[in-house]
């Protein structure tokens, strides 16, 4: 069965930094969204937050099996009633795929309950992406480490709650650690958070963090919306 | 060092339901007061939902270290401000007791990131809390479980993010289990929910119960208020 | 790609024991085998207690991606050389599901480092299994649980390492709570313990508990074996 | 109450190597004793391998709360039943604190249930250990980080079962990450497993190294030895 994608960009540094321009000039989401569509099995849709409810309306997240959330100067304008339909969505059972500067974005905060605050600096740090959990579905295909040339860095402390599994763990050239891939269970839903993207990079060119965005997206989806039961319960009956 | 506990209740069955006033006639909080005043190294602060701030001030909870939270049908009547001043102080390291029907509480809600659901009912079920983390500081001096006469049965699935440890877990003659004793951490606070104590029951004057409320107390006080560094980082020198 | 499946029996009981023969004339390894043959893409195995080097020689593990083990009487008979060869094999990649008293068999017990202890009873008790983690594909396709109407009881504290998931909670009709359905990962392998199976009721004719069975089969069944570098590493080149 | 605490040390480097017996002319274990000495409510015994019974006889570890285990090239001179003596008495009870090469130590992979494996390199690679779990007891009184600057290398993939706690994560010099300082529970003892201490570099006499093990100490204390129920358990009297 096909996972429907919904790709979610901020999509403004895009259209007045020329530098990410250049490197993006369709935006982060078609970068993203160009790879996904060569992917089997998998339906590619796109939402950016200029368009009408973010492109996010209840219909489209009705019909979203996972999202990815890209997001970054702009997060203060997403609003807080779409924040909330994202994160209940996620409850039910989509899943979510994190990128990058979305540790700060309103949905993940609010299914976090921690600052999700970091260190970081931007100074063309190499990045190691060191695999902590080598039989997770989320790294298969990678070897011992994934290494980009330079990206933003981020460190620790990483202020979210103990993530259900630490996938990849990131060695900074300039002296840092950090969680560069980490998954959590809220409700029905899974999300993995997954650090490399900053958008002055090409780093949704590279096959290998493609390759991990997509194990990721087939990780997070739902294989069953479970309908949980929840409320006033009778006694078993022959008690 | 003396731990400053702040008891907060909603403080609202103990004066318009008989059945309630005549179990805890000063209130619920007064209960737990009246326990934890007698206790060595715990000064007790109470507060109630219909105080000014619901008794929760920047000046109180910044002199709090602990703080326990009993509410249930007037979840809605507390300010999203003051749920978010919790929040907040949480995150910076002040521990929280949540019990009973505060699984539903906004402060707790937004420190999960879930619905925090149940199921329930209301018909005196005996329950059992069985120990199933023993070395856990909340166990001590409980032997292989509670046993609670009558209480009100709350029911997995129980849609919490998985818990640091389960410390209790309840058997209910009616049929159900429930992760009834959870501890979390988020940022740098510590959480531990602990199940009983419905208004109907003289819960809170089982000697058993307070005792695990007493250490769920001990453990949550914070050890040391770190100064977490966040923001903009240098480089390692050397390199 | 078919998931090559080993299933081991002590099949002891079944050849002296009137009550169980009856249940199990051809061994629970047979009652197990005859489902799985009926799935799709699982190539079924057997082995037993009494063959040469117990049906696991190098050869059987090195071409088994899932061993299903069930044991009980018999657990000191089994030679340590080949205890260890089952965790070696685990702890490379092959998955492990664990059955009833396999709590207390060598290979089970080495993988988690505790004494597996536990409490029970012959008694005929209902069990409830509870769904506590219902995001889990183990838990697929069940409801809020399953119910068998007679079986042993096991009960906390269960002497086991905190589980990666417990995807299902027992509630016994005689008073206890016991964590049934607990998954670990032990290097590059998968450990999926589930607890019903007591060799004088005909729990492995419940087409639940082998739907149950059969996802943790598929869940524990290895998405690729990583070739871990292990050993003297060279430090990265540009530094 | 105190804290009787065994120190116990291969103590073979320190005979043979110039280079260690210079820096440790006493041996390891007597460095840390004697910082542990000058420490309130805790006392310090020693053993050494080449003692009758490696100096852990039943009397010895039925006297200690807590062990600290330092061994490198000898593992294997280690006798079984006094490993598995130390694993016994760690399921009672007993706090166990791994020091560095300690990962490869028979009672350690035994708790552990996996191979322990890393990466690893002797060229003097400045660490970081930073703190990836700052609320934790462990990390009392240590800032963002402490650094060595020249230790042995550590390198993941680290082959153990998830941690209950990363209170510590490394980086290297030379390009790798380590997951430094990892807590465990093993029935009903605590297990700290803490990287630091090559036997060629003065690091334990590293103040900040060693008030980490101070707190791993205090942290692995029992605050309590339940008397665990196991076996043959009776139905609840009323059902």
């Amino acid at each position: 069965m096909s996972i429907r994608l919904t790709i979610w960009n901020e999509f403004r540094h895009e259209k007045d930094n020329q530098k990410v321009k250049d490197i993006y000039p369709e935006g982060i989401h078609e970068a993203l969204a160009s790879y996904f569509r060569k992917c089997d099995d998998i339906e590619v849709h796109t939402a950016t937050l200029d368009e009408p409810e973010h492109g996010l309306t209840e219909d489209v997240l009705a019909n979203t099996d996972v999202l990815i959330w890209w997001g970054h100067r702009a997060h203060d304008d997403v609003e807080d009633e779409i924040a909330q339909r994202v994160r209940r969505r996620v409850n039910e059972g989509m899943g979510l795929v994190a990128l990058h500067s979305a540790h700060f974005s309103k949905p993940f905060i609010s299914l976090m309950g921690t600052t999700c605050n970091l260190k970081w600096r931007e100074a063309n740090d190499t990045e190691r992406l060191w695999v902590t959990d080598p039989s997770h579905p989320i790294a298969k295909g990678v070897g011992d480490y994934i290494e980009i040339e330079a990206e933003e860095m981020y460190g620790e402390f990483f202020d979210i709650p103990k993530p259900d599994s630490v996938v990849f763990t990131s060695w900074f050239s300039g002296g840092e650690v950090f969680r560069s891939g980490c998954t959590f269970t809220r409700g029905n839903g899974r999300i993995f958070y997954f650090r490399p993207g900053h958008e002055t990079y090409p780093t949704y060119y590279n096959e290998q963090v493609l390759h991990v965005i997509k194990n990721g997206v087939q990780w997070v989806a739902p294989t069953e919306i479970k309908d949980l039961n929840f409320g006033n319960a009778k006694p078993i009956e022959k008690l």
